[in-house]
């Protein structure tokens, strides 16, 4: 029987190049796996897959009866609408200890990294199975993504040595540079709508009862958003009637600044000011030093809620 | 600061043997850990750590405001009242996914095999460590136990061959014999009350917000039970009120027969009855094959919950 590898709903480069990594790997362990996704790659995965010859993995929203394979996710809230009827075989992750269970014992291979790919190159080292100069390439681009350039809170000794790797695999010698190339295409918001803008990389937290939605765009400069601003919020206050979302949380963040501008739509702000331990002028407040979602901003939320 | 490292609430020889191992190996790695329980070693568990020269790790049964690290369990139901205040650095198991949750990220070495000290064993390899001698004949000993012997339905290749592996370390040949002479000492129910039995190796689950308590004795012959079974029963039934249990089950399982007799005491025991589809007769039934917990007796119980 298939198994169905992927990554969280509206899918960032880690959960799509994840699925695939992961698969390849797998598939040479001799299990039938397929990398699929809950989503639209976002510009910098379309920009990634295509700069090192791979397909989009195929859509797939559903999957009660099917074995599965979680890649980049351990939440209810970021999964399919029918996971409790998935069979989970496996997961593969770098956040926290989310809500979901199984009822049979499973696979994790989990760990406080920056990176899921970095988690896969690990398994491959393990199972010393060779990664092809192509896959190398994008998982290091994942890396480089879900950590900014080395430049997150997030980012450990483990993602940097895992990155420098899969680029000498690659033949890539300025990692780096492809980095910031990478991050100038994903600083590209004007071919979008301010929607696709605040979903491009949003997810969904249960906060104790509470929906809470938080949305991240990082940029190289973030006055691109500056005209900008009062449709963001226009979208926000959309997304926050129609998912019933207690709070809407939107972060600006610039990778060169090394901070973030936050957008609060909510239905408690002191709460959200609370979490921060700053004031909020005109719904907004500018976050020094805070690039990571995971690691600064949801651990502060949970204590508020 | 100091990461304790224990498994779970009336702990099994997995349990205490996997909190050593995995201590030791963490120490070797540069991280400051120390080894705990909850409860007292069961007698195989003592028999096992006098045999290699090892004390009982320390108890502890609070960890508010500590570094923790799980071995063998990730329920609540199976962890310390106060674990919620703990910091979960990280878990190895081999059981369902369960109900805890973490405010960050962790590690986590989850696998669906038999023992969890057989995953300990692919760490050790896996970070290169060498495992003394007597500490690989107790961890041989942990997969014998928790396998019984390679019977089990839980059992895969990765438990056997760590086995064999460990015991080559250990210099044990014939370590079959071993596990049965274990067995027999387990088999000592004679010196112990019915409550000690019932609770020797108890775990409570918490299905859709039934509290449910299921025991386990693995004996070489069933018939040492025939004269006490009353007094199990009145055990179990001081259990299930003391606890507000909706049901108590004890599972005697005779290894050389490969199957168990459940004693069942439940608020509704037809949902027993349809798990396993069988009918009670004195609150009891033979199940042929059954020698898991883990694999043949909670994903049933769990569907009628």
């Amino acid at each position: 029987m298939t198994t169905y590898i992927f990554g969280h709903t509206i899918p960032d480069t880690d959960s799509i190049v994840g699925s695939i990594s992961l698969s390849y790997l797998k598939n040479q362990l001799g299990e039938d796996c397929i990398p699929t996704r809950q989503g639209e790659p976002n510009p910098e995965t379309a920009w990634i897959l295509n700069k090192f010859g791979f397909e989009a993995p195929e859509l797939k929203t559903s999957y009660a009866g099917e074995n599965v394979y979680l890649i980049d996710f351990m939440e209810s809230s970021q999964s399919p609408d029918d996971i409790e009827e998935a069979n989970i075989l496996g997961i593969v992750d770098h956040h926290k200890l989310g809500d979901l269970k199984t009822n049979a014992p499973l696979e994790m291979w989990v760990r406080p990294v920056g990176c899921s790919n970095t988690i896969v190159k690990e398994m491959f080292d393990h199972y010393n199975v060779e990664i092809p100069k192509n896959l190398a390439g994008m998982m290091m681009c994942a890396i480089l993504s879900d950590t900014v350039i080395f430049k997150s809170p997030t980012c450990t000794k483990a993602d940097t040595k895992a990155c420098k790797e899969l680029a000498q695999i690659a033949g890539i010698e300025d990692y780096k540079a492809l980095g910031m190339e990478m991050f100038i295409v994903k600083s590209n918001v004007l071919n979008a709508t301010p929607r696709e803008l605040v979903l491009r990389d949003f997810k969904d937290f249960n906060m104790n009862g509470n929906k809470i939605g938080v949305g991240q765009l990082e940029v190289v400069d973030l006055s691109v958003f500056d005209t900008m601003k009062e449709d963001l919020f226009a979208a926000m206050k959309a997304l926050k009637e129609e998912g019933g979302r207690h709070t809407v949380l939107l972060l600006l963040t610039d990778i060169m600044q090394e901070g973030s501008q936050l957008l609060v739509l909510s239905d408690e702000p002191e709460k959200i000011e609370n979490a921060f331990d700053v004031k909020l002028a005109e719904d907004q407040v500018w976050l020094k030093g805070v690039m990571s979602r995971k690691k600064q901003i949801i651990p502060f939320l949970e204590k508020q809620f």
